[in-house]
């Protein structure tokens, strides 16, 4: 996959063979976590698409506003997205994951939003992602997500 | 400072006495960053603004778009930031900072640039940067801002 090659380059250059490996095959977890996140929110599964965030009160999520806490990030998207066509199909591009230290990572990226007129339309935006690595797995834990004004397109 | 009220109960709770000493002196000092930082601003000093961020050509910044480095991300507030009237006067509003472990740490909060007309008129919007403890500081490492639409506040 092309968003590796650089992730790939600059950690053969900077690490020792241990450290490569880890920061590789984190990546790889973490890149399936939002595969898995897009293919339950085109399935229309939010609860199922909400699982790729930590289940804690301390979790941050910006979007017209910030909200703390799992239940308040769900509230805020079943608020936005109340109906299939509100959610629309979603994809990322751009995506570039890049390891902080064993335990966090961050992702940022594109997303895109196809929708009829009747869900609002198209949506676009970038998005900067904090992952923890949990017991269960690599988990959001801050996210920053901002659709583009029409006018800044 | 009413800012610490939230992290201070949380991290008496939750942390044995040496962790919470050590939270509660890392979110000065990272408040100290941004306070410093919008001073530097409402200088009109970009230089000494853009020292917040870590001198890395890894940092990430996104506004209109993602940039990757230190010096494309002052590129970019130079393009969009050429003169004092475009800088305006900075002010932070509520800023939460979220220690992640002893090396990294995430803010979020909300920006106001406030601006005559000829500078683009007032400007809002919500921030989440990660911090890193470097030898030199804590250092903003992702930064992404995004400006309100004026449709959205």
């Amino acid at each position: 996959m092309n968003i590796f090659q650089p992730l790939l380059v600059t950690a053969m250059l900077a690490l020792p063979f241990g450290a490569f490996a880890r920061e590789t095959s984190d990546s790889a977890a973490i890149v399936a976590v939002m595969e898995k996140s897009a293919a339950d929110w085109n399935r229309g599964d939010l609860d199922a698409f909400a699982t790729c965030y930590k289940n804690s009160p301390d979790i941050l999520f910006i979007g017209h506003t910030i909200s703390r806490g799992y239940a308040q990030m769900l509230a805020e998207y079943r608020k936005h997205y109340a109906s299939r066509e509100q959610m629309g199909q979603l994809g990322f591009s751009q995506l570039q994951v890049q390891p902080l230290d064993a335990h966090f990572a961050t992702v940022t990226g594109h997303f895109h939003l196809e929708r009829e007129r009747n869900g609002g339309g198209n949506s676009d935006g970038y998005f900067l992602l904090v992952f923890e690595k949990t017991v269960d797995g690599w988990k959001i834990v801050r996210d920053d997500s901002t659709q583009i004004s029409a006018s800044e397109k």
